[in-house]
């Protein structure tokens, strides 16, 4: 290939993980916007802490487990030999790699970027309870076991991908294998205090900071360009400029959609729905997003969006507390995507339905298992929820001795 | 065209793009940063809105009614076949669209995310005392035809173009097209309660966040290398780093001049002067940043900035209500620096300052007499102002039944 | 060189560009975030005052100042001639100018965004208790002239470049050179009331908004993706991409250390630790990014990580009251970033070693000289403190007339 457009290709891929990084911030704000106040550090520090340990797991572990056989550093013993030994291979810096779509460097730290990604969703959905060395050690084994193992069957060219399964950028294989483990994570830990009355009532929790939780998802969206751009894995004009198109489309209607079925449900203009329908219908068309049309674009966007006002009304029915609506978002709408794919665009088709159908399952069952193991053990050893006076005093007081706002007052001139 | 340069060229557009999408999230901070808490879901809720709107009714209607003839999908019955129907002409995807500028899709995304800026553009000179959903019905109509209608003209190659009337990146096109209808906006709403007593005195009605308000111009100046670096339309290395040169040092010059003025005439070191004076730069330069000089972007960011601290002072004197400044900024600067392209740079003479005023008045009389019969029409048939009830308390608790800090507390610790 | 690559090459240093831009976002969250409410505005102040003088300043003086000889308006006479008349060479726009690394325009935007950095760091570790009109004087000779003349030494071309010292993207040039003006101006001003009690105590003033502070530290990670990836100078697709890798291993690793030791020293899950980590990781790999192996960067990161924590209680034993951690951060890992280099990666050795060392101490002189004339100039002529009155009520009241929150309220519904 030309080297001149190897050298394209790679600084697209170079843009496309910084916004994957910017991401974090976006997840990072969204959580804390839709939480409480008392617990609003201890958030932050979850999310610094899932970005950092992420890189540094997918250095160690991660990359490798993902794509066996590709690297020069694919053999276990290896990481014993030479931690923290990733190193390109002898093509790694040239047009010979990846087809020339960019260099070992970027193929790592773009994937590293979207491994920490799974952990950031589950992070939402378990908030306010959970507690942070408990969090951390699954995060460690998640991140750094879990998500490459499942990565591999199907980037990693593994049995999935022989199959015919599709995922594009990651409906499936990044948000619902975060979605899987936030469900079993929020079923063994139980709802927030005052979440769900003996009366059958749901109390709300409102969140304290509703304009951060909306910069977050104007980051979150954002982030998405690289997401999904990123995921063409070259700067391919066609394909990325198409997939920015849909993946834009989808947002909006998605957003469109799930302002419309709430106002029509609850007679309300709810804000935080039309937030959690732009990442519904960011998540949905995830999978398929440089397969689509744009009318098809739109019409996943807007199911996606009827899921979200839909999932999140039915969680509360199965009396699953999820502060910030991540299982709706990234495990219902990631099914949604996955499946669209064998309804909608160039692959649709029973078989394609079938298989896709297949990669659901398989990897959910996978992620099921798994964090069921972590999380139930952890949760019969040190314990995964803390105490009842922590909760209703807040984790930061507890656990960081911090507060979010330690010196905001209110104005008295 | 050589294919790589092709490739250059798209992925400088699509970073750009994004870039653009971003000063959303600027709008929204710096529009809800500058009123009062009590509106602050209904200001999210109408940028969320105009973004994702914005971009369904780009792709359904203006796309093609901006830039008729060029494209597939450019007769009006076609909308109605085929709904959503845009598509790419056979050479949309290569080297032969456009120049090798962009694809056909980065150019309808690109296209877009200015035509949803008009209409953001409004939000703020309308807030604290808009019906929502007279709004929204408005921003329909602004953003999917006036919006591109005045852009053919121009963009579309129309006879503002064949005339000679230069607007490089839309101090005309887009704000000043947003300014006239924040403009009638602003006279047919009226003004806040309490912000023209009967004394004659101007009651100050201070905002509620301004590190938000100043995240968002740190935001929106980020956008702006996208919104004038993007619209060379292509990444030609000596263009466009030139814009981003005149770009900066007009946003800075705009920004010190109006500090130096305001604290010349108020004795004060203003920060909100300060910021609008940035954003006042940034559209002062926007009409001709690819044919100034360093020198000639000092002087027109400096009169922007100028402009800004006397603009504000003289609609308060008008009893006009611009909450966030949205008319100085994007009108009056908009007027200076479409006008600006007359007198300095590479197209100074008289004859094109006579071209650059008929572009303003023929374009300013069309928008104040589209956005005259939308927001009369609304008037006086559902009505555009809330009642004094909902002003009073809140449009967030009447419309949305929501808090923007509904958990925010003072720490007690 | 092909016209094709200097396009790519100048992409890649634009975005790098905006991304150093957008570290002064960083900065102003981070720097508010970590002080007390009631000087916010001031800081922002501050922040958008340094981005837009810097800007002009680099225009006037320091560009031609850094880079002597190599433009047009290298000659002193020339400033008065032809004010703001920076112009490209004949062939600035052109492959042959920088190695078709990028255009003129590029380098100058560039170089300026780093330019201003320099004082954005001196502007949080003097926060709530210095004298505006003091602040902008010394900014003004700071970034005008001090930063240039440092920055002429290295990288233009100068005597320690001759000499083989090595500061890849300057943890000398940028972070210490606004580190020692930071020590100097602090130890000059004195600490704030309250922090340094009679009893030897420590008085803990917390800020007012650590979601914003964390905000903060998220941008600034970004911004670091322009910082070190644009310090190539080229698009060069093994280099950035390498550049990228160790930036963000070494952050991780910083992150990670300061937080578990701080965690073994105070019992604390400590996030203004993890955040300071971060910021020291990238400060400390900043001097060497593109010369060290991962497992380079993640100790070199982590030894930045130790030195925060220690850092931070070092200063305040020797009660120099830094609010933000700027010195330890920006000096002490800017110092430790450059000698890592000649410790780690390919040049390490004790000649390498000993010209870090002279260029540590020559510039760290010439800092420390040219900030301790100015500022002490500055304290026995106007003064650089505000009143004990004014400290205690806030300078956003007395120097600004405004609040940063004025309308905020707490729900009551």
């Amino acid at each position: 290939m030309d080297n001149t457009l190897f050298t394209v290709n790679n600084v697209w891929m170079m843009i496309c993980t910084a916004l994957v990084f910017l991401m974090h911030l976006g997840f990072s704000l969204l959580e804390i916007g839709l939480t409480r106040q008392k617990n609003t550090i201890n958030i932050l520090f979850k999310n610094v802490f899932i970005i950092s340990i992420g890189m540094v797991l997918y250095a160690v572990v991660g990359f490798n487990l993902m794509y066996p056989g590709t690297f020069m550093y694919g053999v276990l013993p290896d990481y014993f030999i030479d931690l923290f030994g990733i190193a390109p291979p002898e093509n790694g810096l040239t047009a010979e790699y990846a087809n020339g779509g960019y260099t070992y460097w970027t193929d790592f730290l773009f994937q590293g970027m979207f491994a920490a990604t799974a952990a950031t969703i589950v992070s939402g959905a378990v908030a306010e309870r959970i507690k942070l060395g408990s969090f951390m050690i699954f995060t460690i084994i998640y991140v750094g076991v879990v998500y490459p193992i499942t990565g591999s069957w199907k980037w990693g060219l593994g049995w999935l991908d022989e199959l015919g399964f599709y995922d594009f950028a990651g409906s499936t294989l990044v948000h619902s294998v975060g979605g899987w483990a936030a469900l079993v994570a929020v079923w063994l830990l139980g709802a927030r205090i005052g979440k769900f009355n003996k009366d059958g009532s749901v109390g709300a929790i409102p969140g304290h900071n509703i304009p951060l939780a909306t910069a977050g998802v104007f980051i979150l969206w954002l982030g998405w360009f690289g997401f999904n751009g990123g995921s063409v894995l070259s700067a391919d004009p066609g394909k990325t400029s198409m997939v920015l198109v849909t993946t834009c489309l989808a947002a909006a209607a998605g957003g469109l959609t799930a302002f419309l079925v709430s106002l029509f449900k609850y007679k309300q203009y709810d804000l935080s729905m039309f937030l959690n329908g732009i990442l519904g219908g960011l998540v949905g068309i995830t999978a398929g997003a440089d397969i689509m049309s744009v009318t098809d674009a739109v019409i996943i966007g807007s199911i996606a969006g009827t899921l979200i006002v839909l999932g999140v009304a039915f969680l509360d029915k199965l009396k699953l507390d999820d502060p910030v609506g991540a299982i709706a978002v990234h495990l219902i709408c990631g099914i949604w995507g996955t499946l669209a794919v064998g309804i909608f665009g160039d692959l649709a088709g029973w078989e394609q339905l079938g298989n896709q159908a297949i990669g659901i399952i398989s990897i959910g069952a996978f992620c099921i298992t798994s964090a069921y193991l972590i999380i139930k053990t952890l949760k019969v050893t040190v314990g995964i929820r803390v105490s009842e006076l922590e909760e209703q005093e807040g984790l930061d007081i507890h656990e960081h001795g911090m507060d979010a706002y330690p010196d905001f007052g209110l104005n008295e001139h």
